[in-house]
């Protein structure tokens, strides 16, 4: 079975670094990812750069990538400017964002709900006239740090009205790391339910060492792209002290060990992920990067022979 | 559905621990695992205080605790003197251990298989006469950090040989974490099938981030009975850089967001977790303890209102 990974190390796991990636390591990092077999790669926001200075050089970034033609170069965007931008800047695929949870919506976009769908709708509009897609990513749609539970209602509301917009995609987001799998099994089935012919991402944080555990519970429900960051990258600044995104390497990992066909090779990310955490404060945060491939076997202590014969000469004695 | 949770960081956790934890620590900690509702704890191992010094004090943890008559208190023991000073201890449980892996068995043990196995069978008899319960932990069940894949049948043969002895339980150990879910499922759907009336323990590491999703898969097969470590503590000097055992607050966290009962309260762990961590060297490593539980809400913003008038306004306007 395929499943797609869509890169988002770029700009999820980089926006909150503290330490500023300069441009042309951020180039040369989405250059080495678009050698691998990705289907999308999430290069950067189109933000205001007052908001997050880590990506204040995304139309730089986005001009001087080496494009791979079988991969889709999309970012995330905030708002019509943003939008404007992006498409001056020539991504592939504009990832606009709304919150399910009104409160995330105002603290994270300034606006209410309804608000940013009527933006999302304007930015519908002016990416069909460009022929540039739109994927639509719900923010909080497993639950709000700050509201709690979302109502699964309302998120297939959401996700109808999306869905009405002819996006290309609607991606529901863990944004903090609240999801749990029963939860994820439900709200994809009741959301591909509803609208059969929707093409769904799921978008995992592992903030509470759950992230693998619902992409197991996604796949089940029959979802087969889903958003990763090499090195387990980025972070909410709402949940303190927390991990971020679910590492691309460790999701590709336990998908090849499953026998999923994700058409990455672990040992590839991994070199990328070692070359990319001394850029960055705290290092990378995946297991597979730290302890290697399981398939990775260790040497026999010096004394194996010893310990052998010794234990072999007390069978005969 | 009841999950038993057999609290294992006193023995797996601290075995390793670079600093040592003072005999009145350990005690300390124990007697507050006790007041919990686990279904075990594994208090220590009696082994040689040259190989495992950061366990030497055995016999006194043993003689200092306050029990709860309601826990199982065991002690993992690798040898036949080990047997003799853990019963004269009063522990309820033997656990004794042998690999899957010659390799491993060697390397660790001293022994070949067929040596651990007839040791094994010799310390069922001196604990059946002296009333005491034997469980046995089959090392390297998913694989060995030498020797790579084991074979699945050479595991089913052990279990049935094991089986054959009369001991209480068994348990599969992922020693390294190099299990995985399709994995885990087969080989407890095939041991189960070979002993329908045996009592199986699955006992994961985190290594490789797949602990918790070896746990639902697992449970999925039939499995109630989980080795955890609090903190998520613990490790293998053959995995270098590698986390520990699945942590005990994560996978109670996970497994009471999915509705099952472990008789056990997150924050409660979490206490103790926080408790811990400044006696050991690295502190402890859960998701839960550093990100709090999915139900820990957070506060809006200070100038949350003012967000909000100001978005209401442009509604109006």
């Amino acid at each position: 079975m395929n499943i797609a990974i869509n890169e988002v190390a770029p700009r999820d796991g980089l926006q909150g670094e503290k330490r500023f990636v300069t441009t042309e390591d951020k180039v040369r990092f989405i250059n080495q990812l678009s050698k691998m077999n990705f289907d999308r790669i999430e290069v950067t926001s189109f933000t205001s750069p007052k908001a997050i200075p880590a990506l204040a050089d995304a139309a730089d970034v986005m001009a001087s990538i080496q494009r791979n033609p079988r991969i889709i170069y999309s970012a995330l965007i905030p708002n019509f400017r943003g939008a404007e931008r992006a498409i001056e800047a020539g991504v592939d695929e504009l990832n606009l964002v709304m919150s399910a949870s009104e409160t995330h919506n105002l603290t994270n976009l300034r606006m209410t709900r309804e608000q940013s769908f009527g933006q999302i709708e304007t930015i519908c509009h002016l990416a069909a006239s460009n022929g540039v897609a739109v994927n639509v990513s719900l923010s909080c749609a497993f639950g709000c740090p700050m509201e709690g539970e979302v109502l699964m209602n309302d998120i297939v509301t959401w996700v109808r009205r999306l869905a009405g917009l002819q996006v290309m995609g609607i991606s529901l987001c863990d944004t903090t790391g609240m999801a749990f799998p029963n939860q994820v099994s439900e709200l994809f089935s009741r959301c591909q339910d509803e609208e059969p012919n929707g093409v769904f991402t799921a978008h995992f944080h592992n903030t509470r060492g759950m992230g693998l555990t619902n992409i197991l519970a996604a796949i089940d429900a029959g979802i087969r792209s889903f958003d990763t960051s090499l090195g387990g990258i980025g972070g909410c600044p709402y949940a303190p002290g927390a991990t971020g995104n679910v590492s691309t390497e460790d999701v590709v990992h336990l998908l090849n060990c499953m026998g999923y066909d994700t058409g990455l090779k672990v040992d590839d990310l991994v070199q990328i992920s070692r070359w990319l955490s001394p850029l960055l404060e705290y290092g990378v945060q995946s297991h597979i990067t730290k302890a290697g491939p399981r398939w990775k076997s260790h040497p026999v202590p010096d004394d194996f022979e010893e310990i052998r014969s010794r234990a072999m000469g007390r069978e005969i004695s």
